[in-house]
């Protein structure tokens, strides 16, 4: 018996959720389903290059006999699946960071390895380091740990060590300085790759402060032009002699080159931290569906390189496109990134115009979606900026969908 | 190049990880992979019961067309699958608690809804409400979030709310009671249901305090003697007249009826309480793997009610084996519980016998694992208690197993 006229009860919640805000883009995730909006809002790759065959085959090899069953389907370590941390671990050996499977833990996905790293490092107050703009849900998830947001600039120089720890010390009694957070290739939501000496100066800055450094490689296996910077771990292993030695936290995904829906990602940093994030995966649920972790393996062992080129060309193509559409429909006061690869590029409208009304306009009147700057600044600020994703939509639909944004401009 | 003798490097960690400790059951796991240990550890569902060629039928179907595999292998909304949420809404509502979509969120299974709720509702120092002993890994999910521990006895009689708001608000500057954590059918550890008159006095009880009531249900589907009791949320849900004007926060998970290796369990709440819950999802792994939860969903659709059925009579052999052993081999000043139903029974050793001690010497000269009771209690009593899992083990290893330990005794 439901009497929808009772009074809704609600408890008493904890401090932190006054900052846990919904996201702009999982909203805009519900847009999508609308039909005739052509979207630039998620950064959602595109289901033409899912592996489905191959996927549906993998599943059916982990059930085929009742023992991989029992495996497949039951509990498991909360490390990972062997077999997986271990691919996982020669992977990062062949980019340049000499690690073993006590150096990798599986996550559900980058997302949780950024929930984990903030409930790992933050306690209320603690000061976290990011970029200006930089991804929104590494803000969401740090958020629920009540940090406190300072501002690095690597590209163009920081401040120095003394003026982020007084700034740190100055917000609570006792909050420290706790990590820098990066996307050095192909950034979300800005496109833009960190300079070699970019990345130099971040890990100078890092160990000046004695902080670890968060390195996010969403997207740097979607490299289009250009030729690969080292990874900020391997910097830093090669000058502190070994991974163990090292500060920077490594999160990596198969989310942008297999597919998301496996929610399937990992941590390579030293073993003292990988058993602390293993402890905090035993508390928070437990594994990984090892089902997935069996899939991924296989499908990573067997295909991962030729899936990474075919995504290449693919968003190549897209991101070509994107920046042929821009340059042709979009009036001259407004600039963009030119990404050398990922999903993204950044605009900078004029400063009278709002990203959040445009983007309110563009669904209405051009049929059109994307995701507003403002959310992506811990700061608040950003409001004329937008973010554009070109991995969804096709070609023709950049190209139609830049030209019905710019009518609006 | 790694020097092994470089010094290892450690962040400053979060204040909490103080709080943060390694699982007993989780380090069993791996016990378990020790040829010839008879396991009564890990509150492992048996994988004879897994749904193996079921399942790949699911997994296939998922993956069958572009469009299908297009949503199986994507991102997606953080509430969950649609039509998981509607079956899980129907199920609940065929339970006695009258539930839409809008008032579940699919989560990582119930390890995942522990944490979420911790992190929903504590503050650093609040107080957390449960049972001595009560399940360990809540425990380790709630402890991230720092509370104090205090106890309830909803059978026996619990104290007086102003002495818990008293005690709560003695440990810390506005501190807190925060909510009561329960597991009412066949509890981990002791395999101990919650009599109908217990229920109300924990309902009376939240009441009177103003807070809401975890419900546990994780074993509830798997009674082999006597008749259920109505659930704690259908209790106040028809005292309250509606799931949104409700208190109580229920837990599934199909983890112990069909397979925990899809890592699938929901929140039933009130839709206030789901909103909050569904950000807290967003920025902690944004969703639940999607083929998992197709999969789940018709696994489910198709074949629940018959697999229950079945795993009834299979742990209800395995129940009737434990009892049969524990009375032939165990010496006189021992006692045990008789669940009706779940996958435990709970061990009370004379005073001088230290469970962690005798599991040493159980694994070493008797070949049988299981789990010392300090674990499950907050308080850091219970250490001449230990946990027997009946689950997992053959009915031939159950009786050899015990035979073996009660050597020891």
């Amino acid at each position: 018996m439901a009497h929808h006229d009772d009074p809704a009860w609600e408890p008493a919640y904890a401090r932190r959720s006054e900052c846990m805000k919904a996201s702009e883009i999982r909203e805009l995730l519900k847009i999508l389903e609308k039909p005739g909006i052509i979207s630039f809002a998620g950064g959602i790759p595109d289901p033409k290059l899912f592996p489905g065959p191959a996927a549906a085959k993998a599943y059916v090899d982990a059930l085929a006999t009742p023992k991989s069953t029992g495996v497949a389907l039951q509990y498991s370590v909360s490390e990972g699946y062997g077999p997986l941390t271990e691919w996982v671990a020669r992977r990062m050996t062949a980019h340049g960071v000499s690690a073993t499977p006590e150096n990798i833990v599986i996550t559900s996905g980058s997302q949780q390895a950024l929930d984990f790293l903030g409930k790992l490092l933050l306690t209320p107050g603690d000061t976290a380091l990011a970029t200006l703009p930089t991804y929104l849900g590494a803000l969401q998830a740090f958020s629920a740990y009540e940090p406190r947001y300072d501002t690095i600039n690597p590209e163009r120089g920081n401040r120095t060590p003394q003026s982020y720890r007084e700034a740190a010390s100055a917000s609570a009694p006792g909050a420290k300085v706790k990590f820098c957070y990066l996307v050095p290739d192909f950034a979300n939501p800005t496109g833009d790759t960190l300079s070699l000496d970019a990345r130099r100066r971040a890990l100078a800055l890092s160990h000046e402060l004695d902080i670890p450094i968060i390195e996010d490689s969403a997207y740097s296996a979607l490299r289009f032009d250009g030729s690969d910077e080292p990874s900020i771990q391997a910097l830093d292993v090669e000058q502190a002699g070994s991974l163990d030695a090292s500060r920077v936290i490594y999160l990596g995904t198969f989310s942008k080159t297999i597919a998301p829906g496996l929610r399937i990602g990992w941590i390579c940093a030293s073993r003292a931290i990988v058993q602390r994030l293993v402890l905090i995966k035993q508390a928070s649920d437990l594994n990984v569906s090892v089902i997935n972790q069996m899939v991924i393996h296989q499908l990573a062992s067997n295909h991962i390189d030729s899936m990474i080129a075919a995504a290449r060309l693919h968003y190549r193509k897209k991101r070509d496109a994107m920046l042929r559409a821009l340059s042709a429909h979009m009036p001259r006061n407004i600039t963009w990134t030119r990404p050398e690869g990922g999903f993204f590029t950044w605009l900078k409208l004029p400063e009278r115009v709002d990203g959040a009304k445009l983007l309110e306009r563009a669904v209405d009147e051009a049929k059109v979606a994307f995701v507003p700057g403002k959310a992506f600044h811990h700061d608040g600020s950003g409001s004329n900026r937008i973010r554009l994703s070109y991995s969804l939509p096709t070609i023709e639909e950049i190209d139609a969908g830049i030209s019905q944004l710019a009518t609006l401009l």
